[in-house]
């Protein structure tokens, strides 16, 4: 973590109903760095039973929480206010998805802005007047033959973009190699270790040997190998041909 | 649907224990357009009691969901097989993010190849036998203090990057306004009105009117209108300037 963390986007769910979506969305926040959470009146009432159990390690984003009784309340400290929707609304607003939206969102932040996306209700999402207190809206990028997000889904995608918008989307790791490119001296000894083996089997044709070899050296190549890779395959070459105990 | 629908990747559960996490990984599948589900060992057998009803309207998928032993039955008729995991396992394997991942199966599966993604067991995830069964491996840019991304959740990244790579990512509406841009007359217009109307009620210290003037033009600039809105804005100037009845 560093001594400024960046400015985070606030999460809103209106009048969400499952305990397990509350929970899960609470869990795709945490994975992308996100925390602020926001419930506009909660079906059911708050806390909900089972809810933590589904927020996994993200139970600081559901102790976290507020609880709102309308929308209105809930951005009222906002500077800029997105709706998410799957729906077009005939409002003419600015239509992004979660990457286009993400990055304005970064910008604005940036800025010193204060930033909420809403989230719907499980069946019927957000209401025209709900949609209508939103600067923009957002949409994802869905097959219109199976256009229905879960709930915490479309948070898991907005948080996802925001992380990558931020600058912050490094991998956990990486494939670094842990031994560095084999040397062409190591890749020719292997060559000549491999060829000379199959010389003294008789495994070459003779016409045939320039083109076959050819054709060894082509798949070694493709392997792209360490020094390491070089000495796996030479001791695994050494232990094929090495006259066993039973052949004496 | 095209006529010829792009070739997709094929989604591989190892050993999936959760009817929710299995429907709700057909589902994701489904919001962006993949189809072909295999699962290896699925726990407590299959079908699974529970499970088309998180599926939402991706049944066709679990339908046509096939049931394999192990991983390399599964992966037997592919081309090129991805791991994904959260953890490093000390294999020098290329490792990518969903995004750069899924343009790399673009062009594979352009080039006639079939990819499979294997997505590992809820608690524990591959095995490190597993992972050596693939090519590379895709790992997701999660926020290091929670990186325990639940197992349709990590389907659903995957499948949204693969439906960006594909080109296939349209929103499913636009902002696109329904009336053209304000005229620079029809503004011009609105304008007049106004200042007009505030001029009549003495709104403007004289000394101070250019400037005042200027702000309001910027303010309304600013809206960006197009013809129905300065129209609906002229409805509303005159609304409140007429001589009300009560006021004869």
């Amino acid at each position: 973590m560093s001594d400024h963390p960046p400015p985070r986007p606030v999460i809103i769910l209106v009048e969400p109903q499952l305990a397990e979506n509350i929970g899960m969305t609470a869990r795709a926040m945490a994975n992308f760095g996100l925390s602020e959470l926001r419930l506009v009146a909660p079906k059911g009432g708050w806390p909900k039973k089972g809810v933590r159990e589904t927020a996994s390690g993200a139970t600081h984003v559901l102790d976290g929480a507020t609880i709102h009784a309308t929308v209105a309340e809930a951005i009222g400290d906002l500077h800029h206010v997105l709706a998410t929707t799957a729906r077009e609304r005939g409002q003419m607003k600015r239509v992004m998805g979660p990457d286009a939206a993400m990055q304005a969102v970064v910008g604005r932040l940036s800025a010193g802005e204060r930033v909420g996306i809403l989230f719907g209700r499980e069946r019927v999402g957000l209401s025209n007047d709900e949609v209508s207190l939103a600067d923009a809206i957002v949409t994802f990028p869905v097959d219109p033959k199976h256009p229905s997000l879960n709930l915490a889904q479309s948070v898991l995608l907005v948080a996802y973009e925001w992380r990558r918008a931020a600058g912050l989307a490094a991998l956990p790791f990486d494939g670094e190699l842990r031994s560095p490119p084999a040397s062409r001296e190591a890749l020719l000894a292997l060559f000549e270790s491999l060829e000379g083996a199959l010389d003294a089997v008789g495994y070459f044709p003779p016409e045939k040997r320039g083109g076959m070899v050819r054709n060894l050296r082509d798949i070694l190549h493709r392997m792209a190998m360490t020094e390491q890779d070089v000495r796996s395959l030479r001791g695994v070459l050494r232990a094929l041909t090495e006259r066993r105990p039973d052949q004496g």
